[in-house]
């Protein structure tokens, strides 16, 4: 156990980012840990969240392969074929924006609810994210690439 | 980057919910606004923790044809005929009531486990809840319609 | 409502445990309590933040019936016996350890992605842990068992 000293500081790094295709990854790690460096940031958390609904924040791995894994399996549990009420314009009346045609993307935010968040917090010790050796933080797009604002918030002393 | 406060006051906010049906949601964005507001919250978090096993928090978009979509993708993954042995009375032990009768449930808890979360933490910025356009703090049931406990809880000046 | 006092204090308990076997859960909530406890934190958070890729954090119901269920379902949605790309020692490139055989465990890292999450955060109110009856919180193995670094980290007063 160690005892450390209290939160007297709150601030905030926006971020936008763009991911290269749909199931495509952007590795926020550099910019989590270039955001606590910048704040000096000596102990506490940052929280990283994503202001979208068909993209998650993942904690995991990242290596091409299991990001192939992730979109096959993905896309077996939530066929990009099968009907979607919320894709159906026959019927959807809700959340319409007049003059535009709506995106197609039921499937990205079922994607958002089955893996990831829209937030992840990492702790931050003596200086440093205490991310494991395996633990990148990706941003992962269900949908159309788009741009995508992250807020990290930084919390600590 | 913004410079800003530390955390000088954490404060809780109870709340009770029941949502109308199995796979019905409860919009809980707009007391978590209420929450932001009453507290007088400037700048922080707040994060909404539900004390149940069959029931998640989520943040996604709210519209009729997507919780429609959820209830299909959910009962696909976890049917609800299949044998669980959570809800084998022949072979349950565990965690009974004396003098009730155990809810058939383990299609609940396994939805719980796949979709959504038991907390989501939401950033407060300039006195504002930091939700995207699209996102809503939703309450989805995945069991029987029963009274909910949520705490939120702020932190922050 | 409760007006509380300030984040004044920020500590870290660090905690090793192993699953007995794939798909075995460690009770982390005696371990919680403890770590609140031990600290004489009145109010505030707990946040518990595994530093691996290939099991997960649960707040769920600790009944063995329930984690033979999540055992079947999980198997179920990712069959250990399907390709995947990041076991596929013919195309991996990343990420290899030389002089080490790579472990076989895709299966293992989307298990972390569909079920649980890296971090769990609980409410502390009033000097005890905000969880409720049949809350538990609960590593689950999705690898070859190994040790697994868990940080408790306290934020409150």
């Amino acid at each position: 156990m160690v005892l450390a000293e209290g939160v007297n500081r709150i601030e905030h790094v926006s971020l936008h980012v763009r991911a290269p295709r749909r199931f495509g990854v952007v590795d926020l790690t550099p910019y989590l840990r270039d955001a606590v460096a910048s704040c000096g940031l000596a102990g506490g958390t940052c929280r990283a969240f994503v202001k979208h609904t068909t993209c998650s924040l993942l904690i995991n791995e990242l290596e091409s392969g299991l990001l192939e894994d992730i979109e096959a399996l993905v896309s077996r549990l939530i066929p990009p074929a099968a009907y979607y009420a919320h894709d159906d314009e026959n019927r959807r009346t809700e959340n319409l924006t007049p003059g535009t045609i709506e995106p197609v993307n039921a499937p990205a935010h079922l994607g958002q609810m089955l893996v990831g968040a829209p937030s992840q917090t990492i702790p931050v010790v003596d200086g440093a994210v205490a991310l494991g050796r395996w633990q990148s933080l990706l941003l992962i797009e269900f949908d159309e690439p788009r741009d995508r604002e992250i807020l990290f918030q930084l919390l600590g002393y």
